[in-house]
């Protein structure tokens, strides 16, 4: 029996770790959940799983909260950065889904490797700001870092049994996001209902943007670095529209081993919990008959400028990848608002990876820093544009 | 330091072992070789491996190859049935690769089993003919069997790593050979040469002709079965052209890890050899980019009856799949020989197997009596059609 806690129970991991949770109470419990703002949903969550405390973002959530709760023996209620790490540090569980989106997850993740408990990561930002510090963490405290991500899973799926020695390159799989086809021209007046319109994944708004600039691919090389200990050259990345092979690892003999199933997330994160295990799930058996065709294309980095900015980020190393998520935060959601276009961020991502001068990550409070001083100078940026 | 003997060294499977031998000096060191008539090439061989023992078909070959062998200090030559069994129980050697073609090569594996080589399995009519007695031989004996064929070694990869009690089933990928996309019509018309042309694999003529008719996919069936402890409604078959994805095995949580590789019999004769390990070989990487697409669909029983008869046969079990592969053998032989349509091959196969009665397969003495039993029967048959 495991015992849960998830960051992010009402984001789309949250939502499908719950069902894969609903499914098997025999071997998962919920202690703990956290959301930012929707408590409609966090109320249904909280009266089916009944969990022992939850969190949510400020004492205004954790009010609105309280006053829809009117059955008996509610959950503890916290709130903020403060209460986020209290329910990811729980004495009572052993598993930490860590689903926030944002920079936000970062620290609670961390807490909670410090407490030493698993962790099912889907958050990227833990490893794209602080890999370093992260990794080291987990291994001092012997902690496992099981990956969330259908690329990350079907990567340590493909490693599982084989020699890691053995490694010639790793391949993350893209399905190159809804503007794959589109000219650089027409990206240029996206606007973010476009951009939103994802052609096989169902996510969240941060991710789906992140996915049509191919940032979200930039994202993943630099987690797959350090959840896998790779250098840069090699990782590889390979469009493959039709998102059924999630990614593969090449072995030094020319074999090929790769991970493939229906796009739906519900596996790597069934998958991350029942780990070594393939317990079942109620998804439909992939049906090679029906899917006819799986195709396969070189990425155009001179298209996708984020994806090219993120690969020299994570080239560079350091605090830059930091920076990148930061920036890349703030203008994909000047983007949400309307105010700066589709091929303004990767503009203000490379002005402000410009700026910076790389320093090592060396503690959290730099990170900390780091993404701070991004994120600032983004906004002017921004507010320049 | 493998010391292996090759049965078939001067066959396909034969010659790539040899290469990757060859190129891992401080790996593999060859023991003895045998073929059955090319004394040409196995001249070749005993000067670049010096084997301590070879063995060949017959006394006149083993003259024939005396003769050509002119150096000092010869190997010992050895011939026929007892000759091979020699070779394949040699002390000196750990390793069979067990690559000769047909039914010849089922009594020296079996002995290698009972004397305790591990044994690199190419040779399907081993598992096909006698697959009880060889694996409870092998559980006996402690020996392992590992597959050099393309499909069964994607599967043993597919499932290394990951739970056995975990698969939903395997899926056994098919290119459908040279008529795949002929119909029934022009296939009663074709020839030898025109079965000859594989697409994808370089193989001998009797393989090869197994995979226009796709009985090399029934037969492979019953390997896997085997091999891999499986009932038969875990088995299925793919059709995928390119050849590209050698096979996959599904979990019951929807995920499915398959192997893919260029189409090289090096790659799984290295794993066989090397395995755990990935040990680096000459091939190029898989070039993604370059393969565009992969295709997939449903095999056809109805166009290909062989399969069709092969699944059957498997289902029934017992002595069936002997007398399948005896029969497939038989036809096979006498469509190359130009005495029968390609179209009679499956219709003498079904005339075999109905005029056989199943027994039970308990030794190898029962082996060999069906066997003969089926080809006399289906000799029969070729001379009244």
């Amino acid at each position: 029996m495991k015992h849960i806690t998830i960051l992010g129970s009402t984001g789309s991991i949250g939502v499908n770790a719950l069902q894969i949770i609903r499914a098997n109470p025999d071997c998962y419990r919920i202690v703990a959940l956290t959301a930012a703002k929707n408590t409609r949903l966090l109320q249904e969550q909280i009266a089916a799983f009944r969990p022992k405390v939850v969190a949510v973002l400020n004492q205004a959530v954790a009010l609105e909260l309280k006053n829809r709760l009117t059955g008996a023996s509610p959950p503890e209620i916290l709130y903020g950065e403060h209460g986020y790490t209290e329910v990811a540090t729980l004495e009572e569980a052993d598993t930490l889904i860590s689903a926030m989106t944002g920079a936000a997850g970062l620290v609670p993740t961390y807490e909670a490797i410090r407490s030493g408990k698993e962790i099912a990561l889907a958050n990227k930002e833990t490893l794209v700001m602080a890999g370093q510090i992260i990794m080291n963490e987990a291994k001092a405290r012997g902690v496992s870092i099981r990956p969330v991500d259908s690329e990350h899973s079907a990567i340590w799926q493909s490693l599982r049994g084989h020699p890691k020695e053995d490694v010639s390159r790793v391949i993350l799989t893209a399905s190159g996001g809804p503007f794959r086809n589109a000219s650089v021209e027409s990206m240029k007046n996206m606007v973010a209902a476009q951009a939103l319109k994802h052609p096989n994944w169902d996510m969240g708004p941060k991710i789906t943007i992140d996915s049509a600039t191919m940032m979200n691919k930039g994202l993943e090389v630099i987690e797959a670095k350090w959840l896998f200990d790779l250098p840069m050259d090699q990782i590889g990345i390979l469009i493959h529209p039709e998102s059924i092979v999630h990614s593969m690892v090449a072995y030094k003999d020319g074999s090929v081993i790769g991970q493939l199933g229906v796009p739906d997330m519900k596996i790597p994160i069934s998958y991350a919990l029942s780990y070594p295990r393939h317990l079942p799930n109620s998804l439909p058996p992939l049906d090679f008959g029906k899917i006819g065709t799986l195709t396969f294309a070189e990425p155009d980095l001179q298209k996708f400028k984020c994806l090219d900015l993120a690969l020299k980020a994570a080239q560079e190393g350091g605090s830059m990848p930091a920076v990148l998520n930061a920036a890349n935060e703030m203008a994909v959601e000047a983007f949400l608002q309307g105010r700066i276009g589709f091929l303004n961020i990767p503009e203000l991502i490379e002005k402000t990876l410009t700026a910076h001068r790389t320093r090592d990550i060396d503690s959290m409070e730099t990170v900390l820093a780091v993404d701070k001083w991004a994120r600032k100078t983004t906004e002017r940026f921004i507010d320049g544009s």
